[in-house]
């Protein structure tokens, strides 16, 4: 595409952007989320604490409502483990971490626990009143202390959605605040982002009416807000985003073209069912296969990717110095 | 209708749910079911316990699988809470309860519980261990005590499911196992089961691919099946049914058709927006308008929902038993 092309087509990416914000349900809880995300970078921002680096982990799926009074949406699956689990290893890498999760998936410290953690690892005597059922005894006690620890201490902040107005909304409002920390921000887009959605006008208000037929539904793709994020919300943050494919034919293809379309700086490259033992690395310039040692108890693929992050997020702020010193003549 | 084109309808009928079945994936853990609700039928059906009413509480949203590798899905917003609570209600009355709910939603005697229970009830110290924070300290004995009291007790069997296709073949399952039960078995059917499907074997195999323009979609009806659990899977059974609907204006007019079509003995119509302060009780002979008293803290309308179902129910065992008795001259 030339010069003039590419202009044209960043014209037609802005107006669609532009009419997707525009017809977007405004976000309830606004002002809570601008005040928890500023709390958090003004006390992160002072003393010892404002030379860290800080990721924006998002994780699980978004929801495209069928009906304005939502009844029926089209939801992409996801647990959430990923996104989870790589808070944790980011967390003890020394990272500050935004953790933007679909309400009711996994939270960080919690995948040692069954399913349905709540009734099932607890027991209640009349003797000692509520007890840890001893499967479960261990997992529980560090998923709560873990958790409680990072919150409180201010470097876990984490910020629920639903929706992909939601997702979408919220997601803006963190580049924004994050752009004063320049390279030292992190983006790890591990949440599974709806395609298409139903514009919020041509929504039908009231529950769609069944007993005529099949239902036709025509839904319109979702802007491409990777380029936008990178081009303007965190020109320069590092910015990892995720292909999930079912098809591995496909995989590297469609993880490479979506390295070059968004500018990403890393595309991690998944199969649906090999997910959870390994995953491809694909940056500009080496494909880097990253997989869970099986042998090792309790070896998580995401300790092996985080560690490879961390790495290259250091030479990419390294680089991005040396550069501005450069420039400066400093 | 005449009763040639009846007849005609119920054909199509047939032909609609054959292909329905036969088009589903099928039951992954259809021996586990099988024998749990075996166990708890055997168990419950000597001694004191033989005459005891059971009723099966559908709870939840069925999803509708996009893709066969399942990446995306339509589903069916339901928090699970009219399900989970009238459990609660049911088996205080002396129910035994089949508790058909769908993975993650609401569950029994946890309704007082905040949104996030696990890690957000609990603390941990290292002087003593794990401790319920204070706010939640009785809501949380409640939850466990009682709900491990039912499960131990037998008298509360959960089966989960996900998909429509999962819901639809373990309730036929369930129907089938209680219809040695006659009249004493009731159907309460919560569940906010899905209207459009996508026959499996026209649906995607890999996951849908973007960047080709707007998706079609084209989703097929899912047989009414409260039909046939009324004329086929379970004949004598109490069969109680819900309708929700956003619009107030055709709730009643839909909830009446509703009864007329599918022979329910009661439709429970209930409106998004207020449906936890009251719903409409619609039968044959009356429409029963019930309310919570918002004056009585912890007032649940589910409770006198079960109060009216329970006299009902009652009158429906009474008169079937009058009527075997003269139609037999005993």
């Amino acid at each position: 595409m030339d010069v003039h092309g590419q202009q044209k087509a960043q014209e037609a990416l802005d107006v669609e952007i532009k009419s997707f914000f525009d017809s977007a349900p405004p976000l309830r809880n606004i002002e809570n989320v601008s005040e928890d995300l500023k709390k958090f970078i003004e006390m992160n921002s002072s003393g010892t604490r404002s030379a860290r680096k800080v990721v924006c982990v998002t994780s699980g799926g978004t929801t495209v409502p069928l009906e304005q009074r939502c009844v029926r949406y089209i939801d992409n699956f996801s647990s959430g483990h990923r996104g989870a689990a790589s808070t944790e290893y980011f967390l003890k890498a020394g990272y500050l971490v935004i953790f933007l999760y679909r309400k009711g998936t996994c939270q960080p410290y919690c995948s040692l626990l069954p399913d349905y953690p709540f009734l099932e690892c607890f027991e209640f005597t009349h003797e000692s009143g509520i007890q840890v059922r001893q499967p479960y005894s261990e997992a529980v006690k560090w998923a709560i202390s873990e958790h409680h620890a990072a919150v409180a201490d201010g470097t876990l902040l984490k910020l629920p959605f639903t929706t992909i107005f939601e997702y979408l909304q919220i997601l803006h409002m963190v580049a924004t605040s994050l752009r004063s920390l320049g390279p030292n921000a992190l983006f790890y887009l591990a949440a599974a982002v709806s395609d298409f959605y139903v514009p919020w006008e041509s929504m039908a208000e009231h529950k769609i009416q069944s007993g005529s037929g099949p239902l036709d539904m025509r839904l319109v793709q979702v802007p491409k807000m990777l380029s936008v994020l990178r081009s303007e919300w965190a020109p320069t943050a590092y910015c990892i985003s995720f292909k999930l494919e079912t098809d591995v034919k496909i995989l590297l293809e469609k993880a490479n073209a979506a390295l070059k379309k968004y500018k990403m700086h890393m595309v991690i490259a998944n199969e649906l069912l090999t997910r959870k033992e390994e995953v491809t690395l694909v940056t500009d310039n080496e494909n880097i296969h990253v997989r869970r040692d099986p042998k090792q108890v309790g070896d998580e693929v995401e300790k092996h990717i985080i560690e490879h992050i961390v790495e290259k997020h250091s030479t990419y702020v390294d680089n991005l110095d040396q550069k501005v010193s450069r420039d400066t003549g400093s």
